[in-house]
Order: structure tokens, then C-alpha cells, then sequence
């Protein structure tokens, strides 16, 4: 199998700065995320990155990724040993050896699970994800809109608990697995969503790891040539600038086994005078400036520090940091009819259609 | 193996009768029991009923039983299928034939379905339970003290959903089982507590179905031939009335996947002018009577009503009714120091000491 890049641990900051860009809030803190991975590579060895298309056919693929309140993920540490333990009790399910492994989702820290197992296993890890970003609930990937079953799914916790399930659709499965997770102190790892090569070269978000480590790069470069940072990233995504303010009030609560809140700011520079709101579910879902709905999920809005460029998520958000706010678009799966139905604004309780940003 | 006796389907009413006067007010409704074993015993065949220690020290028993709210479980009719899928689920997950069937608990609902599992696999099922009585959580078992781990564990719904638990404690398994129970609705079916016969044969609380059948039969015998069918059950037991009187007042919510609440009563005849209260997590827990509590868990709670005997489960009371409150001895299993610490008053949050119903 041709080998895209060799990911060593001293790749993975990079790829976890770039994973919490493109996590939109969510996905997890980028430093845990870093710190995780690079353990298990140090401990392992590095990570075989390949296409997708270089797959057979016939190879079982299996993604691995971390549930719960982003909140609760950064305050319970990670451990390696329990996502390889969902993996390899998945594999046991399955009754055949996993041939690759693949990312659920983008985020700073669930852009670096499957790193972890990959190191831990040997096996190559996908260039992509199912996601292109991050999302709330499990069912909000790719793979559900090509017909793959999220079970049989193995979710672990950190005490030593697991659970194999079996269910009758994608959404069950999330209910199912996010009571276990709020019932396992808020965050769990999973193994789910197996999928043969031939339906993974169509459900695929091709090159998202890729694209985190560009991003992670930009940034790290940008700061070294003492160049602006948040213009750089904006460059490499094509980005729009939605506002750029400092934070006024941020109203959250931990809820269901989410981070859910609403951020509001001020303007600052060109957006002086001008008011700006974000609303999160462990993810920024919906944009409103000056009382008026600007860009909606599917879309990618993401908020990265005015200064440092650094990707702040919905948890770190606090009173008085001056931010801008991108907002890029989502990948064209998250488009279709089938896509606005699992992650459109009406999902998420917004009376609004979904309107391609810029567009309007 | 010696059968102590063959289960036909018209000996299951008299069985789900007197499961739910040992059900102690939970346990499940006994009309919707009888209903459910007696068409799987019309399906498959009688039951054969044994002595556990007719069992080979390394047979594997399997017990198997319903959880959730009574009051849900008689809203949502439970499916024999639905039981056998948890069994067989079980029995793939251990990699063996199971060798026999075991009851849970004693009750309306949950001393007829093992009858379902045995009648639907042909197996023998074990003339004893894993209580003597019901109650309301999943760790609360002589097997817990006997160091039987719940898991692996699987757990099933109506709607094709299933869970393969393995935990690292029986409490943790309660805690699991219950969340997911409530996200299926507030019922589900499971088999756990997988256990060897040498361990059975400690553990089980003997004789406890024979039991169930002995007094359903003495209550029908006692309207047959026009006795008292309290006094009947009064006898059989060797119980105390704790008190007749009327429903005043009852105040009850489905809470956590549990039916909990407070019946209240004023007396009649020997007690007219006296108080006296119930306290239910689909189990009686604690009488009140004026205002002192006089019988707690682990003794055994039960109502009949006053005049057909007829046990009356916490869900069916209702202003007006007419009972009398019995009291008699638990297994004394349950009063050992790790038995009063599993089901005592303690653990329910009583701030009372247990005290044998009748040694005060």
C-alpha cells in the first residue's frame, strides 16, 4: 500500500491545531489531544497515513473516536489503552483482523484518537474522516448517509466497563450510547461504524488529516515568519470573516451529555458597534449578527484567537478574549437532502433552511 | 436429573399469583406474567422443574429476568422472543451451551419469565430464585454476596436493540442496565449472572417457584371452598398482619426508571382510628405504622386485598381499596452484615437500623 506520509510525534501538534480548527468548537481540547497521541507513537512507533482509494475492496475498516461533553474529555484524560480496548473487542465481535483505521470525526483531540490505535496496532489510518469537521451526535457522519450501521459498537470507559452494542438504527445507537456515556462520568471510547473498503472509498471525507496538518503548519509557520496567523488560516480554507469581537457572555451547562450554551461578543475594529452570538452544542451550530442568522450548520464556523490564531473551542470560551470568527463550507455530502436531514439547522431546533454561507 | 415437578400452562396463574405475593408490591403485574409463560408453554411444551442440587457442579445456569418500572413493563406487553434473543445472545457471548434456566426474582411478572426461556429451549428450570422476593435494582441478588458477576450481561428491547455488558462491579452493571432501560422505553429483557452449578447451589434461594405455586393453589383453594383466602395466606407464610385499612392516599412517579412513592392508609376494623404508610421503589420498603416504622426491607411487605387475597401490586393501588398489609421473615441470606448492606434499610436511605420483623 503506497504510504501518503509517515506521521511521527512530533507531527501530531500540527495535526491537533488544525484538528480543533476544523472541529468547530467541539471535538475536544488539541492539547489533550497532542499529548495523547504522541505518547502512543513514542511508545509504538509512527503512523502509516493512506488514501482511502488505496484500500481493497474487501478490507474491514473500523473508525475509533471519543464520546461525550468536550468539557468532561479535557478533565478525564484519555488513555490509549481503553480506545485499543474498544478496537480490539470490536475485532473480537467482528470475528476478522481490521485492516485499517479511520477517524470519525475532526477535532482536536478525535483528529488524534485514531492515531493512538494505529501507533498501538500497527494497522495504516485513512486520510480522512466522516465528518470533515466535528458534530454532536453519532449518528452525524457520512457513513450513515451511505447505509453503514454504526453497530455492532464497542463503547469502554476508563474504569474498566464496556459495552458491545447491537441496534435497529444509527439514531438508537446514539441514544443508547450517550446514556452509557452520561452514565460513565461523561465520556467514553468507542469502536463503531465497520465498514468494508469498497463503501469506505464512498463515505470518506478524503483528506482531512491531511488538511489538519496544512492548517496546523500554516499556523506554526505564519508565527515564524511573524506574519498574521489568522490570515494564513483563512488563506488555506478559503474562509470567510464572520466578526471579529470580544467575548461578552458566555451562558453554558453541561446537559444530556453535551456542552450547550450560547457565546455572545462585541465588535472590535471593522465590527465596532455591530453585537455577534454563537450557539454550541459541543460544536458552534448557528451564527447571528446583529439579530440576523449569517451561517448555519452544515457550515463550518470555527473562532480562533485575534492575536495567536490559536482555535479556541466552545469550552475554553471566556469573558474578555478577542476573537475572530471564520466561517468556511461543509463538504458537499452535507448538502444532499440526506445531509440537512441529520445536521441542517432544523435538526437542531433552528426554524431556518439551510443556506450555503455566502450564498444569500 | 430428578424433575420435581412438570409446569403445565394452566399451573402458571396459580405460580404468577404467588410470585406476586412474594413480589412484595413489585416484581411485575401476575395477569400479564400468566399470560406470557402460559403461551410459551402452549407453544413449546411444559417446563420440567428442579433441585438445584440436582445440578452438575459445572453445568452453567443462566438466569434471566425483566428490568424497569412494573408500570411500564404492563403498558409494554414483553415479547417471549424477545427474552430467548437476550438468552441466546448470552449463550453465543459465553461460548457454551447454557445447561439450565434460573429465576431472578420473585413476582408477578418476573417469577413466569424464565418459564418462557425454559419452555422455549427445552432446558430445566431451577426451583428457586435469586431473592426469595423483589427487588428493585439488578445488584440485589444472594448471587451479588456469593461473588457472582452480573456480566456479561445482555440486555434486549422490544424494538431489536440489544447491549453485551461487562463490568466492573454489579453496581456499575445496575447503573448501565438501568440508563439504557430508561432510553428503551422504561423495560427490557435480560440474561446475566451467568454462574456455575457448584455456585447455584449455594447461592439460590431453594424452593422458591414450588413455593410460588403452593400459593397461588392455597388462595384458589381457599375461594373454592369458601374459607378466608387471607387467613390461607396468613398460614402458609407464618405471617403477621401489619395492618388492614383503607387507600387514603397514594402518591407515586416513574423516576429514574423506577415506580417510586407513598401509599397511605387509615384502619378499619381492629385498627380503625390507626395510620399507617408505605414506602415503594417498585418494592415495599418500609411500613409506617402511627407514625413508627415497624417492617422494613429485607423482611418481606406484601398487600392482599381484604376480601378475595388477591395480591396487590404498588402500581394497582388506588383510593378506596380495602387490604391488609402482611409482614413475614426473608431469606436469611439477607441477614447477613453483606446482605443488610445490599437491600437494607440503610441503602434505601432509611436512617434505621434493620430490625427482624417481630424481634423488637
Amino acid at each position: 500500500m503506497k504510504i501518503l506520509r509517515t506521521v511521527y510525534a512530533e507531527d501530531m501538534e500540527d495535526i491537533a491545531t488544525g484538528g480543533a480548527i476544523l472541529g468547530t468548537g467541539g471535538g475536544g481540547d488539541p492539547y489533550v489531544g497532542k499529548l495523547m497521541a504522541r505518547q502512543a507513537i513514542r511508545q509504538y512507533g509512527p503512523v502509516r497515513l493512506v488514501d482511502v482509494q488505496e484500500l481493497a475492496d474487501d478490507a474491514l475498516v473500523v473508525p475509533v473516536c471519543m464520546m461525550g461533553a468536550p468539557t468532561v474529555m479535557t478533565e478525564k484524560l484519555p488513555q490509549g489503552d481503553e480506545l485499543m480496548n474498544a478496537f480490539r473487542a470490536l475485532e473480537a465481535v467482528l470475528g476478522r483482523k481490521i485492516d485499517a483505521v479511520l477517524c470519525g470525526e475532526a477535532g482536536g483531540v478525535n483528529s488524534t484518537t485514531p492515531f493512538v490505535v494505529a501507533a498501538a496496532s500497527g494497522l495504516p489510518l485513512i486520510d480522512g474522516d466522516g465528518m470533515g469537521r466535528a458534530y454532536p451526535e453519532l449518528q452525524m457522519v457520512t457513513f450513515t448517509m451511505h447505509g453503514v450501521s454504526a453497530t455492532p459498537m464497542v463503547l469502554c470507559d476508563d474504569k474498566g466497563n464496556s459495552l458491545v452494542l447491537e441496534t435497529v438504527s444509527n439514531a438508537w445507537t446514539e441514544r443508547l450510547a450517550r446514556a452509557a456515556t452520561v452514565e460513565m462520568g461523561g465520556s467514553a471510547l468507542l469502536a463503531f461504524y465497520p465498514m468494508s473498503g469498497a463503501v469506505a472509498k464512498k463515505a470518506v471525507v478524503a483528506g482531512t488529516l491531511t488538511l489538519c496538518a496544512e492548517l496546523g503548519q500554516a499556523l506554526r509557520q505564519a508565527k515564524a515568519e511573524h506574519l498574521d496567523p489568522v490570515d494564513a488560516i483563512i488563506e488555506k480554507l478559503g474562509a470567510a470573516v464572520l466578526f471579529t469581537g470580544r467575548v461578552k457572555d458566555v451562558d453554558r451547562r453541561t446537559e444530556g451529555g453535551f456542552a450547550r450554551g450560547t457565546a455572545r461578543f462585541e465588535g472590535l475594529d471593522d465590527w465596532k458597534g455591530h453585537t455577534f452570538r454563537l450557539d454550541f452544542q459541543n460544536e458552534f451550530l448557528m451564527a447571528e449578527r446583529d439579530g440576523k442568522i449569517v451561517c448555519t450548520t452544515p457550515d463550518l464556523i470555527t473562532l480562533l484567537d485575534a492575536d495567536s490564531g490559536a482555535p479556541v473551542t466552545a469550552d475554553s470560551l471566556r469573558y474578555g478574549l478577542r476573537l475572530v470568527a471564520l466561517a468556511f463550507p461543509c463538504d458537499p455530502q452535507w448538502q444532499s437532502p440526506e445531509g440537512i436531514a441529520l445536521v441542517g439547522p432544523r435538526y437542531f431546533g433552528y426554524d431556518s433552511e439551510y443556506v450555503p454561507y455566502g450564498a444569500a
